[in-house]
């Protein structure tokens, strides 16, 4: 293997320098901000979980990508694996409600950002480690919290930079009703929903096809596609779903959602969409998903799956929530962030040994006044080689003290910026600082 | 296997629940916030790494600590590992030097605070999973980095609250130099290193039988052990070690440290201790260790290991670091750190049906205003019943917003620890919100 390839690190994963860490931590600390302001709190579970926790939850697709570790010990010869890496933040969600129950609040409203493993192929921006950005609401069936969750993410969303996205709202009690309406037969509902799913990509007569090869009647495949596509969807599918004056919940809870986040998030900002179908089948309630400018597909996702925490292993409690797409955004906002460079506030010279000790104990000083300051490290007693260090820093201020300032008694104090030099007793080098390096950095 | 036990974290694993994170992240934001202003850089690299760039780094006892992942798809039959779950953040540093050299600055000062992982039995404090917190300064052979990286630590023991700590500060050059002035032939030099490292656990007569096992002549154990635990150990060692006139390197950067750090850590926090030696074999130079009332051991420790970034594969670079055992500071610190639980500021009672629209559009704009505000999500419509919920939340303020209200034109904000309750125009309420809450909270 190439030395070069052999440094790297392990396919579909990625290294961090600072700039990165920087610019994914500023992201992180918006989103989590948001999610705390809202009520949620945090929630840190282990990398691995016992692989029994994690096998069969989701689906034999799921099961092929999940990391297995290997037995150890006298065991390891077995090439057996007793645990595995977390797939997803749900799973083991669901095992600390179970484990925790009545030690939790009752809802439990948590968030997580933070690290997931999977085995996928590696491609343009899809990692085998990438972080996932979850809130969830779990022990509340109330339309509020479906709201809550909504305008969370919307808020997470502006505070992310993310412009004009859109929230796509629809309920899977609505998509059960229509289905009923249509008169499709119980036993091909779900695979009809997947089908529709697809609206998004394929071609409306592509769609109606795959339809009738799944037995669906042909008239009602035209009929159903027909309804969902057209511009005037939304009072059209109102009107067959409330057909001789019934009620349709699924259409009473999207109202209501839209009623309660019409001064919020904003009308402009979230519609009734009956073509969303979300593919998961633990939907059970409100469903949603975001589009904005810029991204393919959604960049946010989520809704009520009321029955996936006891599927989990957990009990059998009402939930809801939201997950944002943060690696997609970190990646689209990358070079127009604001995160900065490792930068030194002040650069720290030495080329005088006699005065070490003095510019160490000077250093501490405006260290502790809270300014990013280094000292040259290097072997260099010049002082245009230790000024060069310093640019390469990007310092914006520099510190001399050579036998002329020592014997003088004044540190000289370079602005990197206008390349000013002014000589300052060394008492308030700090206080001088700590003002001009607040002033810049305004 | 018995419920709570399937849905426990796995074996030597931890769940953190909200107050735990946040009293985790207090104390990794303290160390951090200190090695930004020593202008160290965060990096971050994968949770694994290729299996042979771990295997052989830690010795055989290390070896089997490794976790290793089964290879996927058609070679997870061959029950074969190709990915390891990291073991420490030293050898990812290694590995990044390798593969990004003219890219990092040179020296290149980098922080780690990340969670590794070891096979080992867990118990009281011991865990399988555990977070290091890593300070390295490569590519530069001056004593001010080692002087940086004592500092650095210092101020992060300070900021994360250890009380009255000590450094204990040698040098592995010293070490050599002590052994030669004892005439210990230099194959028995390791050893006899390595049996002094005992000398803070077992008495001295049995830290000279040892060395007598070893094959060292017994006068020289007995003088050797005698100097280092007389207590005038220093100014005999100094004597020892500069007889004849000679120059002693280890004694003269032990100095030069001593010196450089006399203003910043003090002179009653670090002291020459010639006993100290560190079991690690691959310190080159200045090495140290922290004490501190309470802890058992050392709650720190670092030194210089300029061959060590070459054998861990990377290239031939001089470099020192030090690292914190934050785990055992986060344990000891709990119950009396400041981390606060999940309270809520402000808790919204939903009493009327009529007004939750209004309300949510309420909520919004207090979360807006920077305060963590929670919304009853349960199914209760009593007011007695919301504002027990409210009081387990410990909110500060509850908002109350009937119909009464909703016809009368206010919001009712009842203050949580005087019961008072005042009626304030909606539009006024976060403003109000804010300005109280801001002024318990100081």
């Amino acid at each position: 293997m190439a030395t070069q390839q052999r440094n790297n690190p392990p396919s579909g994963t990625r290294d961090f320098l600072s700039r990165d860490v920087r610019q994914r931590e500023v992201a992180f600390a918006a989103a989590r901000d948001v999610f705390e302001r809202y009520g949620f709190e945090p929630l840190n579970t282990p990398a691995y979980e016992r692989i029994e926790t994690l096998m069969g939850k989701y689906g034999d697709e799921g099961d092929k990508l999940i990391y297995k570790i290997l037995r150890r010990g006298a065991h390891e010869a077995s090439g057996e694996a007793d645990l595995a890496l977390r797939y997803d933040l749900t799973v083991p969600l669901a095992r600390v409600v179970a484990a925790y129950g009545s030690q939790l609040p009752v809802p439990y409203k948590r968030y997580a950002i933070a690290p997931v493993w999977r085995a996928d192929r590696p491609g343009k921006g899809r990692f085998r480690e990438f972080t996932q950005c979850d809130i969830d609401i779990v022990g509340s069936d109330s339309t509020v919290a479906d709201a809550e969750c909504i305008a969370a993410i919307a808020d997470a969303l502006d505070a992310l930079g993310v412009q004009e996205f859109r929230f796509l709202l629809n309920s899977r009690n609505a998509l059960s009703r229509l289905l009923d309406a249509y008169d499709i037969p119980s036993e091909l509902g779900n695979g009809t929903l997947i089908t529709l799913d697809k609206l998004d990509k394929l071609a409306p007569s592509d769609v109606v096809s795959e339809l009738e090869s799944r037995g669906v009647d042909s008239r009602t495949a035209k009929g159903l596609v027909n309804d969902l596509t057209a511009e005037d969807a939304v009072p059209r599918l109102r009107k067959t779903l409330t057909a001789n004056g019934s009620e349709c919940s699924g259409l009473a809870e999207i109202d209501k959602v839209l009623d309660l986040l019409a001064d919020s998030v904003g009308a402009d900002r979230i519609a009734f969409t009956p073509r969303l179908v979300r593919g998961l089948d633990y939907y059970t309630g409100v469903i949603w998903e975001v589009e904005a400018p810029g991204f393919t597909g959604s960049i946010a996702s989520g809704g009520r799956y009321d029955k996936l925490v006891a599927s989990l292993g957990g009990p059998d409690v009402p939930a809801c929530g939201g997950s944002i797409g943060i690696e997609r955004i970190i990646s689209q906002l990358d070079g127009e962030s604001g995160a900065a460079d490792s930068r030194l506030d002040v650069a720290v010279t030495v080329i005088d040994s006699e005065g070490v000790r003095e510019l160490m104990s000077l250093t501490t000083s405006i260290r502790r006044a809270g300014l990013r300051t280094g000292m040259y490290l290097g072997s260099s007693g010049k002082l245009a080689r230790q000024l060069k260090w310093a640019d390469e820093q990007s310092a914006r201020f520099t510190l001399i003290y050579g036998s002329e300032e020592r014997i003088a008694g004044g540190v000289t104090v370079r602005d990197m910026t206008s390349g000013e030099q002014k000589s300052i007793p060394a008492s308030d080098v700090p206080a001088y600082l700590r003002e001009r390096v607040r002033d810049t950095s305004e």
